[in-house]
């Protein structure tokens, strides 16, 4: 069961945004599966995608409509992620988009298709145009929290949030959805996350805004170290709010909208690690004294990824011996152990390498006792920080992915 | 349990080499957890030790004695790493040292501690020195099992063997023992394993017999991607078999010696992978076609690492849309998926970079619900090969590190 999630409530419409769902059948038995989400024209569009090699039809089609077109429509379904089906799964998100276009009045072009689920079946495209009706006509601003819940997986709550900032005497609004509990160990992207807004900005703004907001919120996480195929997430701005358009990266009005749109994605990414697949325990790692971010990382994700220490946090075991052993075979070039200092919340377990000598087995079994606890890793090289957060691996994990094919 | 092991039968003495063992006591009740081996003067000695920047107190004491002297006696231990401990742990290892140097007539550099157990916990050097004189009084050149279950940890059954093979009209024999079950991704070593021989060889040419060996064998299996801090691989000669010295390595009696060494470091480390925690399904992933061994290596042991990927092989699930993720994320710069091709045993599930079109559910299930499985990836980049050994993550695994600590 997911860690400190409620359902969403008060989530904002965004003037310029409507969305409709639909239970097409694709997968799961009486549940919606699809997602119509309308675009006003006008709107700007930003939209990160996934580094994995192999990536699914949706992502290829999503990057060719995006560099020619502006998008209306998002077409999002879950129960199948149309990967690694090569021309055929290419074709069904071509016939997937036409018929949204055909709906919606507007060009293929103008339509971005996501899937998420199962990688490698066939792609039901029919089941999907079928239930195309249904969803356009409930198009409605306050479609929010049955659009979050229609893409979930395996997911066991919806994540979604709004948020609002003042910008030159306007009120502007943010708000956002994902989905995502298991493959999830984002590389430039997530596993799906849609954010909106009603502000006025520039498209290069924009891109700015969502590369800075992912870069410190969903590729910041892991579950299980595999990074999806049909990763994306997508920044879309309707500039109806009124404000003078933001045309500078760098202005005040820039940085408070960066902000806000940074709060939503951080919500967003920390709700897909307390729902993780068979989570009973987050963990936050700290690295702390860096010579650069890509050796803090480098440590973060060794230990996050690391099969023992997260059995260990599963066991409420604070054996950090196993966080000594991560930490060590990082990879970080000339590491002095001697330096090295960590903590189990504020704890301190090793000290210069060592078990530090007023260490106790009881102090450090109350950190590991509580359902959230934070390893700060102090490396003694530098003065460069980065976080990563994480969940355990659970005897749900192995059923969630041994059980069910997902 | 293991898979297709059994209890290690007609293990050779070797002339020069003796072993004793003792229950010192040191976590486990009732069974023996010490092991001495005698070394008889003249033989060479090559070793190598983990790459993990944390390595425990015997690696860094091992390494400054074999830097000055022959070894006349190793001390191995379980149930207690002696890592991570500091000045303590070096003290416990350079006092187990002198203990036995006292008992055996010799140097205390003239002794190779080693421990594998529990990380972090204060080491018990009494208890071990109190063991020593039964170890030793029971010196014998026919303790090769007794031996090899004193030195398991989490494993399930003693791993040893031994060849024997012709050289120059002299039968020269090899015995190894190995133990290791978890925390297992040796780097330039494994868990602990030492390997004896009678042959007479020059040092040199014994450590490039070493290396060889460890990088086909140890450095090729993983269980769960955690590098010990305490592995070690120690090959000795004592030149006893009456051979004449083998002094070039690139001669036909050294290729003959290199590859009855390879068979028996072979053998050791399947024996771990087949006694992974938790095991239930083998997997061997062989990558074919690439440009280098680093990048199959890496698409190998991505697979290798992948919850995703070891929970399917648990379910005995072909889901192989989760290996085509993994090797898509692996990092191989520009990568051509359209290229790949991907095998369970002969049964094609890839063909250029999408679902055989002739590939049935069936026949990816008749392959996974065997116990050993080969995945064949083919890169189409090149004409390197490498291979790479992995196990499932199971409930027991989880268990296994969660219930106990270890």
């Amino acid at each position: 069961m997911a860690i400190g999630l409620t359902t969403p409530k008060n989530l904002l419409a965004i003037e310029g945004i409507r969305l409709g769902v639909a239970a097409a059948g694709i997968r799961y038995p009486d549940r919606n599966d699809l997602v119509l989400m309308e675009i006003a024209e006008g709107s700007q569009c930003a939209a990160v995608f996934t580094k994995n090699a192999f990536c699914a039809a949706p992502v290829v089609v999503c990057r060719q409509h995006l560099a020619t077109s502006a998008p209306r429509f998002l077409v999002i379904n879950s129960g199948n992620a149309n990967a690694g089906l090569g021309e055929a799964g290419m074709a069904a998100s071509r016939e997937s988009c036409a018929a949204v276009a055909n709906l919606g009045d507007c060009n293929a072009e103008q339509v971005l298709p996501f899937s998420t689920g199962v990688i490698g079946e066939t792609f039901p495209t029919q089941t999907l145009i079928n239930g195309l009706p249904a969803a356009h006509s409930g198009l409605d601003a306050n479609n929010w929290l049955p659009a979050a819940e229609a893409i979930m997986t395996t997911d066991t709550i919806a994540k979604a949030i709004s948020e609002q900032v003042s910008i030159g005497g306007h009120t502007i609004t943010i708000t956002g959805m994902a989905k995502g509990s298991g493959m999830i160990r984002p590389d430039m992207a997530t596993m799906l996350a849609y954010i909106t807004t009603d502000a006025n900005v520039t498209h290069d703004v924009l891109d700015s805004c969502l590369r800075q907001a992912v870069d410190n919120s969903f590729n910041r996480i892991t579950v299980d170290g595999d990074t999806s195929t049909n990763d994306a997430c997508v920044l879309i701005a309707t500039a109806k709010a009124g404000n003078d358009c933001i045309t500078d990266i760098n202005s005040a009005q820039a940085k408070d909208f960066f902000a806000a749109v940074a709060r939503v994605s951080q919500h967003l990414s920390e709700s897909i690690i307390r729902d993780a697949e068979g989570v009973t325990r987050l963990m936050t790692i700290v690295v702390e004294q860096g010579k650069n971010a890509a050796e803090c990382d480098a440590v973060a994700f060794t230990v996050a990824h690391s099969p023992l220490v997260k059995t260990a946090l599963f066991a409420g075991d604070p054996n950090w011996g196993r966080i000594l052993a991560a930490v060590g075979r990082a990879g970080v070039a000339e590491l002095d152990v001697e330096k090295i200092h960590i903590y189990l919340d504020d704890v301190c377990i090793v000290q210069n390498g060592g078990r530090d000598a007023d260490y106790t087995e009881e102090a450090g079994q109350a950190v590991m006792e509580q359902e959230e606890i934070t390893v700060t890793i102090k490396l003694g090289r530098g003065d460069i920080t980065t976080r990563v957060q994480t969940s355990d691996l659970s005897y749900d994990y192995v059923k969630i992915n041994a059980e069910y094919r997902s």
